[in-house]
């Protein structure tokens, strides 16, 4: 069966065996995959990464220890845990310390024709919900996250830094749960898509606000966008960090004990609040498709992902 | 009279004119002051600093609006707002945007043999309460505010990560709140200081314990207690930013968001519970003061304060 594989900065495609299910483990055909910033950068050589890649998926079980799994469209949860420690008995497996990731740590990834993956970890897709737009889920809960965090209020104000895809996913569950979001971005186009849901938003020209929120979120993906997201909140604020900037970086802390913020760092979600956004339509993901293309032809997509002013790229299982 | 005068990274004494009070102010005179590494860096030009430092005092009252004030020994909150902003009027003028800090910005200290403040920002200290432990209000304070900006359940494990002043203190405060407090430094004659008080305690030689505690103080003054800090603490928990380090620092902020950790600046506190604490005698701090010298002797107070090993180095008024 055909796999895309990352070695040396490089995408290529590669025909690998089917992987064998074992047991409580599911046999998915992929249906779609999303390539992600992550993606991007285990392509830059992040964690040393080597093999196949790929966290967002959708697709079709095959074979499963669960009769009720058989021939459903699933979405996974990406984080394998070992199901004994004490993160995972509470639910949290994602902090589980021996973890491994599906397409980032030590799990080949699900940019390939079949992947396994434990039936716990899976979330039968509604009938409802199209294929192209549960893909989202997992980025959509990770964008979710920080409504599991911290108790934000309703109608408070709450500034999301940055208009990538992570971004913009944000900015959409933050509306659709009630909250007054107001996105700074750099892209018209990408600010369009969260206007016409409600989103007020900004295109960022030189300078950003100061103390002007007790709710920031960086989702710049940039190393500049921490500095910015504390210089635009308020003293006793709250500072999201859902930008994985790797490396170090030149960081003053001191206006962040001057002014007694607090800073979140929030990584991934839960799936089912993602589910229900998407089956309830409170978020738009379909405008955020920019293309979508055969597994086959991965290197390409992969290099469109690349693109300024380009938002999600798919790739077809089929 | 004498004041203390920091320019161009020099103590000296001055002679200068005795304030006049305003109304709503005291004129106080100054009994004790104490030496912080605030004064020391201000010495170092942090801030541009230029004048008469000093925020850590007890004073007697010699003129006052207020009756009930005059010939009490009192201790003053540092931070002076306008009394008409948000922050103000919600008891958190230490927030207030056009602030004036004692000894620190704009608004000459404490280091003086008479001084004024607002009668506001004033608390009589109890007779049963000594000078010499009430120069301490102000770092306790400090040391107690991370208990008012987030609920640290009893028993709960708290790692302290420095033994310096402030260290000690915060070491002291928790523990006698009901945590269960580990204090890591390294001055063994230090760490013995709240040893005695029911403080566990470990000498710093090689590595600090990874993923161990949930809640962690950095208290350290270094750029590399950030690292250590977020280094000791579980996925979910939280690090209390209590140091303030001037300046870009090289800082890795991928942990903080993979193990989703909460970092909490945190700067001055209320003055009530430490002068509470101090009633109580639920803290030592005779134990931290290494000196104590004439104001006049200024110069060599500053020098003994910058010496390692000693703790606090106060001023007499007298």
């Amino acid at each position: 069966m055909l796999a895309v594989h990352l070695e040396n900065r490089r995408v290529e495609t590669r025909n690998v065996p089917r992987p064998r299910r074992t047991e409580g483990a599911a046999l998915i055909r992929l249906l779609l995959g999303g390539i992600c910033n992550t993606d991007l950068e285990l392509l830059r050589g992040y964690y040393g990464f080597r093999g196949i890649p790929g966290h967002e998926f959708v697709g079709e079980v095959v074979a499963a220890d669960n009769p009720h799994l058989l021939g459903r469209r699933v979405v996974g949860e990406i984080n394998l845990g070992c199901g004994k420690c004490d993160w995972c008995r509470s639910g949290l497996r994602r902090h589980c310390p021996t973890r491994t990731v599906l397409g980032i740590v030590r799990h080949p990834g699900a940019f390939r024709e079949f992947l396994t993956l434990p039936e716990t970890n899976l979330h039968v897709v509604p009938d409802s919900v199209r294929t192209e737009e549960a893909v989202f889920v997992e980025p959509l809960a990770a964008a979710g996250e920080i409504l599991d965090q911290v108790e934000i209020p309703d109608r408070a104000e709450v500034a999301v830094l940055g208009d990538g895809k992570l971004g913009l996913l944000i900015a959409q569950v933050l509306n659709a749960q009630r909250k007054s979001v107001h996105l700074y971005g750099r892209h018209r186009s990408k600010l369009r898509i969260v206007e016409r849901a409600g989103v007020q938003v900004t295109l960022i020209k030189r300078k950003l606000p100061s103390n002007a929120y007790s709710w920031v979120v960086d989702a710049t993906g940039s190393a500049d966008g921490f500095r910015h997201a504390v210089q635009m909140t308020r003293p006793r604020g709250t500072v999201f960090l859902k930008s994985t900037v790797h490396g170090t970086t030149k960081t003053d802390m001191a206006p962040v004990i001057v002014n007694e913020l607090t800073l979140v760092g929030s990584r991934c979600g839960r799936f089912e609040p993602a589910l229900a956004l998407l089956q309830s339509r409170s978020v738009n993901v379909a405008d955020m498709i920019s293309d979508s293309l055969p597994l086959g032809q991965a290197k390409r997509a992969f290099a469109l992902a690349t693109k300024a002013g380009v938002l999600k790229v798919l790739l077809q299982g089929d």
